[in-house]
This record gives structure tokens, sequence and C-alpha cells, in this order.
């Protein structure tokens, strides 16, 4: 009885038709899904933003989920669209790495699309959105089989995103994955690798600030304050109370951090 | 066989995975719910904007709709989360005042959220709207009995916003409640309190204009030309046609409006 | 069995609270009613792009689809609402010429919504889309037939978009009908109305930069390169790779386009 649920994540921004013309596509093909949007406000063609943001929704969503992702900056050229198969949801983008996170986590199955039966037609070689990845979910959505769309393939694309770095016997490096609405800064040190940072002296630099202790909430901090806590997904996150850390501290996505513990 | 619906209000942005990580989790509990977002730009942290935000739209929705209402600068504080009921109609927030021209407006019952049997584990400490607010409101909209939450209480948050005051036998001071997309400045004195005003003369008094007299569209003015007319929940706007009356008065929300009627 | 879909184009942006009280308008008089948005970031007032967005989407909607496209400047006024009937859907809109390119490109019927029986009452002088265009669109998707809103009208208004004109034997000017979201500069030169430029030599100024061949694919150009495309649509698109041709060219909606064909 649940609807088909299909969630689109892009750089496609809000106001142009894109995203409306992709919704009408499914509609048509799959009068029953449910259409959600994680975002269209990836930062043009930053296949690494899309990849984490991606990675941080797709768990919350329930079994059968179809994910369209496009950022794609290829588009028109001979990428491949993929689907792939993780978590009992599937995943629907261009081959250019932007699952990568997806693959890191789960266990997975990628299928090149191969098959043109479901394309629109003419498929335009700009707006790969309309005429290849949202018919592809729809189908999906309403029930084919990812095997009619084409075969398993190994050689897909994963991308290594930064991962911290050891560059000393005490000494991590990370970088800032994402900086989010509130400029807070997700970091890629996640307190799973860092599990002995609530017990220990340690010194985080990044920007203009040093933090040495971890805050539980945002509001533990004055404002404009630096505090690190451990985001919602157990990424370290540099934020400041009721105010931009990216701001105060002059980072952005990409920024170094580094990590001393003792 | 209609759908339950649930609303979301929040300053979450819609360039990061929140918002479609909550319409995850509420979908993964209640397939059948029908999201719809009022906003996610209200300004940071701004409690009084989403409560005039929330507070012009609830009325216009069905009977069992569940409105939630994240804004939020006390995540993982120990400001409750509450559930109010008004209007044939529920709200989930935290009790931080966001509700109040809802209980200025309407009769209201409000209960404190105590069981955490609904909650998603572990619960963050830095995003209460996945883990608390949205399968809150999810549980709702499938049914659950308000009661199953928590005990109705008394003290809850009640933010007193800025009302006209007298400052002289035939003057009201009031302020600029909301700017809107168009730059038009919606103040808070409501033609209902102030009847006489199409009928007597009056000088408003905002920014660098002075107003004597109502129109009633944004049309009957030259362009860039301030105007007063009766908005559309009878709020006096300052509004210029096609053209940002914030802008050409150099006012803002916050912003004063003097009032004298003869 | 599948539900009546309702899309919405305006130029309401989504920081208020217009969008989400038009939807709660919609879902209460028809429950079962899909909202989709096309775009809420028409720039304000903008009738020709608002034109252009919808005449881009509606295609790939299904038969009966409502789509309300609401940018009004003359709200309040004596300009008519009115319902058209093309390629088997429906369009509620204010008779502003907005659906201009609806009209040049589909067979179609247009009536004036005369009665008031499904209007918000009172119907305010600001928010038209809120008490006549939600509800005369629910009551649409209702099932409502067209006749019983108002009589067929001829005198509806129509503006005629600038079209390439011819202004030597070889040459001709066009303008950019809109900048898309990664400054794509989309102009009104269709490739229909120039087959031969596959084939032929030929030249196209736009700003700083006269472009002699056509590429497929965005990837064909070095970044920064500015390269012309047929755009999904069969309109001539000037951009860049991965990068904004707008800015590059300092272009925008309404900059001249010349082209020459020998």
């Amino acid at each position: 009885m649940a609807r088909p649920i299909v969630t689109l994540t892009t750089d496609f921004g809000l106001s142009d038709h894109f995203t409306g013309t992709m919704k009408g596509v499914i509609l048509r093909i799959c009068p029953t899904a449910e259409i959600v949007d994680i975002t269209h406000q990836v930062s043009a063609f930053e296949i690494t933003e899309a990849a984490f943001v991606i990675s941080e929704a797709y768990c919350y969503f329930p079994k059968k989920t179809v994910h369209v992702v496009v950022i794609d900056p290829g588009v028109g050229t001979a990428r491949r669209p993929i689907i792939a198969e993780a978590a009992g949801q599937y995943f629907v983008a261009p081959d250019n790495g932007v699952l990568s996170m997806i693959y890191a986590r789960e266990k997975h199955k990628v299928r090149a699309v191969t098959s043109d039966k479901h394309f629109l037609k003419p498929i335009s070689r700009t707006f790969h959105g309309r005429d290849i990845f949202a018919p592809t979910a729809a189908h999906l959505a309403k029930g084919a089989r990812p095997a009619s769309f084409g075969r398993l393939i190994q050689d897909y694309c994963r991308l290594r995103f930064a991962e911290p770095q050891r560059i000393g016997k005490r000494v991590w490096q990370g970088t800032v994955l994402k900086t989010d609405h509130f400029g807070n800064l997700i970091t890629n040190l996640h307190i799973a690798e860092f599990p002995s940072l609530a017990d220990r002296p340690f010194q985080l630099h990044c920007g203009t600030a040093t933090i040495d202790h971890l805050n539980a909430t945002f509001a533990e901090g004055a404002p404009g304050e630096p505090l690190v806590v451990v985001g919602s997904s157990g990424y370290l996150e540099v934020v400041a109370n009721q105010s931009s850390a990216a701001k105060i501290l002059g980072c952005a996505t990409g920024s170094p951090v580094d990590l001393t513990i003792w």
C-alpha cells in the first residue's frame, strides 16, 4: 500500500524548470510515486559534496526507495548511467563517483544502464536528468527489475575522499567535508576513529582557532565562541553558538583541520 | 481516505540533507503522510519570525494536520519538546515560544513530550529535527494519541511579541514583523485594532516615508512610491508597486513604525 | 486511481508562508492532490520569464494536470483570473500574458473565471494566489467542469515575446530568454528555425564572444571556453564548461545575440 519513494539530489538550483520537469517525467511513468527533494543546491559540479549529502540521508528512508543523484559535469559524454543497489535501496546516477560514500559503507551491486528502452526520446545531450535518470528511476519505482536495465559491472568509478592522514605520531590532518547552512564546519574526523577524544587531552586546529575539549551542544558556547561537537552523524564539527564558525574562522569546504591527541 | 498532512517550518535552509532526512524519517514511520514545506528559510535562530510564519499558514490546513516547527537554538539542552493542540490541529516544536502567536489566537493545550519511546536512538545532541521532532510528528500523523507522549503542562514558554504601544494620545508605535520576499514591510498594526483608519486622517511614519492614506492594491502606486495597504492577514503593510519598500525606505524586520490618528 | 496533479509556478520565493498557505488551501479542497513545485523563484514580476519556465515544463506532465502560474504584478486590480485548456491540461493564471508561450504552441481555449463561488472569502486585494488561484485549481483538480467557472473569451492577453528579427540578408538578431542556474544563456534562436546551422558556416555574437561552430556537450569545451550547444528544448544556448557563460561574457536575460549564416 505504501507509495514508492523517489528522492532527488542535484545541483540544478530552484530557479529553473529543471526539477519540476523531472517530477513530471516521473509522475507520468509512475503516478503513485512520492517524490522527496533531498537538495537541489549542491554547489555546481561538486561531486564530493553531493556524495556526502546523499550518504547522510539515504539510511533514513524506507527499503526500496529510489535515490536519484544528478551532479553531472560530464552530461552527454560517454560516462555511463548506473543503478546501484545497496542497503535495500536503489541509487540512480552518472558513473562519476558521486555514490562513492555509499560504496564505502554498504555492500553493493552496480549496473550500467545500457538499455535505452525507458529513456525519453530524442535524448538530449544536455539534460539527462530529464531524459535518462528520471525515467530510469520512475520505472524502478514502478517495479521494473534492475537486471532489465543492464548488466552488473565492476569497473565503476570510486573516488577516494579525503580521509584523515596521520602526519605525525600524535597528529592527524583532516579536512572540512561540508560547510552547512549555519556555517558549521563538518570535518572528515569521525568520532568512531578517535574514541579516546572524550578522555584524553587534545588540540584541534581549524583556521584561526585552537580548541582543546569536546562540547555536547551548541548552546554550551558563548555566542561566537568556536566549539567542537560530535555532529549528528558522528563527524566532528567545528561550530559556534548561533554564529557561523565558517565566517568566524575564515574556513570553508576543503579547509585543513589538524588534530593532535596526547 | 485523506492522507495525514505533516508541514515543516525550519531555519535549516535548503542546501543540506537536513530536510530530506526529516522527510525520510517521517515516511518510514507514516508511509501515507503528505509532507508540505511551509518554509525552511526562516532566518537562523529567529523564533519571532518563525512564530509569525506558522501563524499565517496553519489556519488554511485541514483538521488533524501536524505542523512541525523547528527553530531551535537550544537544541540538545534541557528545553522540552512539546505538542500543542489548537484549532483541531497539532503543533510539534521545542518549547521556546515559537508557538506563541498560536497560543494568543486559539484555545490550546500543551504537552511536554517526555516519553522517548518514539525517538530515533541514539538521540544526537545537535539534530533533534531528525531524532525527536520528525518521529513525534510522524507518530501523531499515524494516529498516536497525544496523551501517549506526555502530560499536559501549564508552564510552557510564551513570548510577548511586540504589540503596538500607545505612546501619546493619538500616537501608536509599532514595528515591522517581517520583510517578505518582495520587500513588503509587514507591521504589527492590525486593521482590526485601528478600524477608523479608512475614515479618519492619519499619518504613518516608516523609515524615510510619511504616508497619509490607505491604498487597496500595489498597482495603485507609481513604481517606487511607498503605499500602505491592508495585507492578506489584516496587518498594515508598507509596500511599493513592483519595488522593495524595504530597500527604498531603509527598513527591515524590527524597524519602528509610528501611527498618528486624528 | 492516479492522484490529480497541481503544479505551482510563482515569483513568491521560499522564505515566506505564501507557498505553504496555497498548498494548505489546495489540500483542504482536494485532499488527494499531488502538488509539484515548478519554481517559486521566477524574478519578481517577470511575466516573460515565467511564460518561458511553464512552457518548458508542462508537456512532461500527465493529462489533466492543473498548472497554477502566479506572477501577478496587477494583483487586486481588474485583470481577470483565467483558466486555459491546452494539450489536455489546465492552466490557471492571471490574464497578463503569462501563458502566451502555451498559446503559441498549442490549440487552446481560455475562460475568464467570473464565478466567485469557489473563492476564499473575504477575498484579499494582495494575495489572490491564496484566495482565487489556489481554490480554482483545487476545484478543477477535484473534477469541477471548466465551464462552471465562467465563459470562453477571445480577448485574453497575448504577449509577443521577442522572436529573432531578420536584420540583414544573412543576419538575425535574437535575445537571451533566460539565464539558468548554471549561467547558461538560453536564446530565442531555435534549431528548428535554423536547421542549416550544422552544415553551413556561421558566426554567433553574444557579449564579448564570437562562436562559429556547434558543440554537442558542455564537456567538449575547455573550462571557461564559450560554446554554442542545442539546449534540451531546441533553443541555442551559449554555455561554458563548468563555468557561467553569463559571467564570462557579461550577458544576462534580455542581452542581444546576433547570428550570421553564410
